[in-house]
């Protein structure tokens, strides 16, 4: 049995209390009138937490053991996933934090954010629909004509019809420039041909249409990436007057069986096998790959934020478990070993959630805020997202893991279901831009393009903080703050060396990058904390007796005494980049 | 497809290079007859590589995919799996190392050891059947009575019937002294009731017999762990001609459905449902726990070698890819990150053969050496058994993921095989013993109980190997060397922790003790490879241009700039243990 409760408490604390929503996003001429505050935070959350506890919980076992399935060219859904997206659908979760002009809720990104993490914490496989439909939704609201965002947009905001995204080819994973899916021009569309693999949700029964973007090629396109177009294919042709029309060329050929996410129907796709899918071009010809980058960020926003969803999941699991479990005459949370795994489980989970959020407002400065900001957050968004995305995803495989240990041998039987958000999760650090291209992405453009000045700039905040610490008179942050200054110097330390190897031999920063983004991951997570930290100081001056503000400082001190001291193995496996991982012949490998 | 080919080289050099089994072991009263050296390790590895690579490795998938099943009081055992065990059986392998007056083959365990690797790299499931019957048979050996040496031991070498460990209940897991499986006296033989869980390979058509090992109280036992009686329980009763007899009362109830080892049959088996099952008692009334104990040690081993093999089984598929898919034009393995993946794999499993193999010996030497040796060497296998199940099947997990991983999507769909090794290995830090139970082992008991001295003496071996890499004349040997003194300082730190905190708090200690495993893990693993980089220095000094003397010099270097630096963490965490992670109320987590 999943008994998931979202931990609503520490959510709104991070965005009413740390992040100050209200003031720092309230007052934005995009949300003046949504009355962005505690109030509508604690509305939110409390109705999100009710359907992701009631609704969508009961099913993840039931989706991991009953998979989705394809059969004659169509894909069924687990049971009951079906019932629960309608119902996601009919609290208005999908088009959230989207254009009001097309029906969304025009919520700040940070409310869409705190709604996916408990949807993943539920059951990710059935996250995923929402998810990946919400990024076309973004690709068609960011580059299609007016009519295309008339026809499409409501109806996918409101989950009456989902969208898929079709990007990857069995020779095309992350290198999308040898793709072989064609687009011939045929009066105001085009005909596509080829197959897709890996396309989450690819089909289904669970909406009346589905709308597919495509990555294909033109006839005489250039080579390469940069001959890539984009494509609406909708499952079903869409009438003139909205209603749907023909059934298009676009078929299920099989489902994958995965590791983890059966819920979720994995799917090869087939376009035009027959007489070729009817597309509409999304944006310009050949600026397929642009377009799709666009919504990048938050795609591995919420994929990084998947992993914080599977890991509270699995510190709540393990933590009832380790309360009920009696062994050696008491429960073994008394044991000291047990304890540590649960409290590295609850302060991974926490610092997650604090630099997520953190980054998610930003995401929200970034492309609502003032004017004269916007281009600071969107760099600071942009050095955040490969860290958010791939040590968030490292750190919940590592949380799902401690998960099942905490079981002990129950852990390794599949219906105790503490396995399955290890095999969930699995796919989060592949997916979305695996961590290697994750980290080469933090360490070649994101550092590399202004020298390490958005860094640097994130730096001088964290310096900021640690100057507080530092200053505290209560020597709990005050230790926090010795052992945030050890980590701040081996990230600057880091940081040089990375910049020098971009220079000198760029193999060597790629050699480097993902031990450079871990490290960045240990240090901004442990940033926030202690951000977090610092307010809950306040509040206990204040007089609150809620032990939930000690909590909080506790954990951040365990996340200094316990995780800051990873920082030095990763910076150290930086440092030495240039050694045999450089000069290694690979014939020896 | 799996291709598995036993690294019979990096084997060979170990045995017989590094470890020289020829001068230590083969000179000893109990192998001298037996040619031990390096003809004999050639001539049995290239054995045991046919039969792992061509039997065993093209079953693997077949167990996952078709599972041990159990129905009407009855395991039928997953296709092909009987077969394979046949083969092992008439090659002699399940009684390689055991005593030749029983049929054994009277070799050193090292032989054993290296055989074990094969078979979890080929087939972790498979593998479990000799390995768990091997333990019974260990405990048959060293309790019985010659009668029962007799009656059981030349069959269970020869693979003839297996045997089984009933411990568990689902009660009484890391706390054996709760159970409530009982025992009543009834003339020569014991009536056996209550019910195991857990029981590895319980029961299956692929013997003839099964000789179950079972834990039980008698009547007016004392409490605890102090009353538990060991039993010999054979699922066919011994007629006085050594025929099969009646069918005793101890029947298969389910199999579980387990993350990994599928071909493996995890039973809850049933002892005298029906009249009570027929047990003999081995060893002494309450001395079961103490009888188990003795064979603890050749288990423990056992389960860290799985990490190693199943490690090995996920780099050689891993690279395989890793040569041959292809994105951005080149093989993927020509990606810095991708090389560097492929390197953490390779580096650690080297470490953990080099550091496992050398163990076994010092095993052998306990059991068998000279005898003023083997205290020493007792005392030595005892503090190193906790380090080499908790290390290397911590490193498993991080080594078959990082497997899974190189695979990019393919890795997370089942069909491609690398998801099983990550799945199979996750058993191993929880059972024979969890890894919490290690590492408080190794605190409380191995360092405990001579105030460190058996590491004080392990240590004193690593400053002598420093100090050769230091005074090398080779660069890359004295830099390992230099990598080196800061993770002996660091070890030498943590250990002085840890002591301290065992004579003020013992708590703290318990708190520490996982985060010193590992740190003393990566020390003997980085010390185990860089005795056998220097020994693979003095071969290329010596003349040979076989590149496996520069790749395993160039391999120990990596590990000592990537590796050895998460020394600084554990060390860090260590330090810290006294903090939060004492203080903080069970109530917050």
């Amino acid at each position: 049995m999943d008994n998931y409760r979202a931990p609503v408490e520490d959510m709104c604390f991070l965005i009413d209390e740390v992040l100050n929503a209200e003031s720092c996003l309230g007052t934005l001429p995009d949300f003046a009138e949504l009355g962005v505050g505690p109030e509508l935070t604690t509305a939110l959350l409390d109705e999100a937490a009710k359907l992701a506890g009631d609704e969508l919980a009961p099913l993840r076992r039931v989706g991991d053991e009953q998979p989705a399935s394809c059969a004659n060219g169509a894909v069924t859904s687990s049971p009951g996933h079906e019932a629960a997206l309608n119902q996601m659908a009919a609290g208005g979760w999908i088009g959230i934090s989207c254009d009001p002009n097309y029906g969304g809720q025009g919520l700040p990104e940070i409310y869409s954010t705190v709604g996916h993490e408990m949807w993943n914490s539920a059951n990710m496989a059935l996250a995923l629909a929402p998810m990946l439909s919400s990024g076309a939704a973004l690709a068609i609201h960011a580059h299609g004509t007016e009519e295309q965002k008339q026809t499409y947009l409501e109806k996918m905001h409101s989950g009456e019809w989902m969208g898929t995204m079709n990007l990857t080819e069995s020779g095309a994973g992350s290198d999308l420039g040898v793709m072989k899916a064609r687009a011939v021009p045929e009066g105001d569309h085009y005909r596509i041909t080829g197959q897709k693999i890996f396309i989450t949700w690819g089909d289904h029964q669970a909406t009346d249409n589905i709308i597919h973007l495509v990555l294909a090629k033109l006839p005489d396109a250039p080579e390469g990436s940069r001959g890539i177009s984009l494509f609406i294919v909708p499952k079903f042709l869409i009438n003139a007057d909205g209603s749907l029309g023909e059934r298009n060329d676009v078929y299920p050929v099989s489902v994958e069986h995965k590791l983890g996410i059966h819920g979720s129907p994995t799917c090869v796709m087939a376009f035009g096998d027959n007489d070729g899918a009817v597309g509409y071009l999304l944006g310009k010809e050949n600026q397929g790959l642009a377009c799709m980058f666009t919504m990048m960020n938050e795609a591995r926003l919420k994929v990084g934020i998947q992993g914080l969803g599977a890991s509270e999941g699995a510190l709540q699991k393990a933590t009832a478990y380790a309360r009920e479990r009696v062994q050696g005459g008491v429960p073994i949370i008394e044991h000291a070993d047990v304890k540590r795994m649960l409290l590295v489980m609850k302060c991974l989970c926490e610092a997650m959630r604090a630099l997520g959020y953190a980054e998610a407002v930003t995401m929200d400065l970034a492309h609502r805020g003032e004017a004269d900001q916007r281009p600071a957050m969107q760099a600071r968004i942009d050095l955040m997202i490969p860290v958010i995305k791939g040590w968030m995803t490292e750190v919940g495989q590592e949380v799902t893991s401690l998960g099942v240990q905490v079981h002990g041998g129950m852990g390794y039987v599949e219906e105790t279901g503490a396995a399955q958000y290890f095999r969930d999760v699995r796919i989060t650090p592949i997916y979305e831009g695996t961590n290697g291209i994750q980290a080469a992405d933090l360490v070649a453009r994101k550092l590399g393009r202004d020298g390490g000045g958005a860094m640097e700039a994130v730096l001088e905040e964290v310096r900021a903080t640690v100057s507080q610490l530092q200053s505290s008179a209560d020597d709990r942050l005050a230790a926090i703050g010795t052992a945030m200054t050890t980590a701040l110097a081996l990230q600057e330390q880091s940081t040089q060396r990375v910049l020098q190897a971009l220079q000198e031999d760029s193999t060597v920063a790629m050699g480097a990058s993902f031990e450079y983004m871990m490290q960045t991951g240990y240090l901004f997570g442990g940033w926030h904390m202690a951000r977090a930290a610092l307010v809950a100081l306040e509040r206990t001056r204040g007089g609150s007796d809620n032990p939930f503000y000690d909590a909080k400082i506790a954990t951040t001190q365990f996340y200094a005494e316990q995780i800051l001291p990873r920082c030095a193995a990763h910076a150290g496996a930086v440092a030495g980049a240039d050694g045999a991982l450089l000069s290694f012949p690979l014939e020896w490998i």
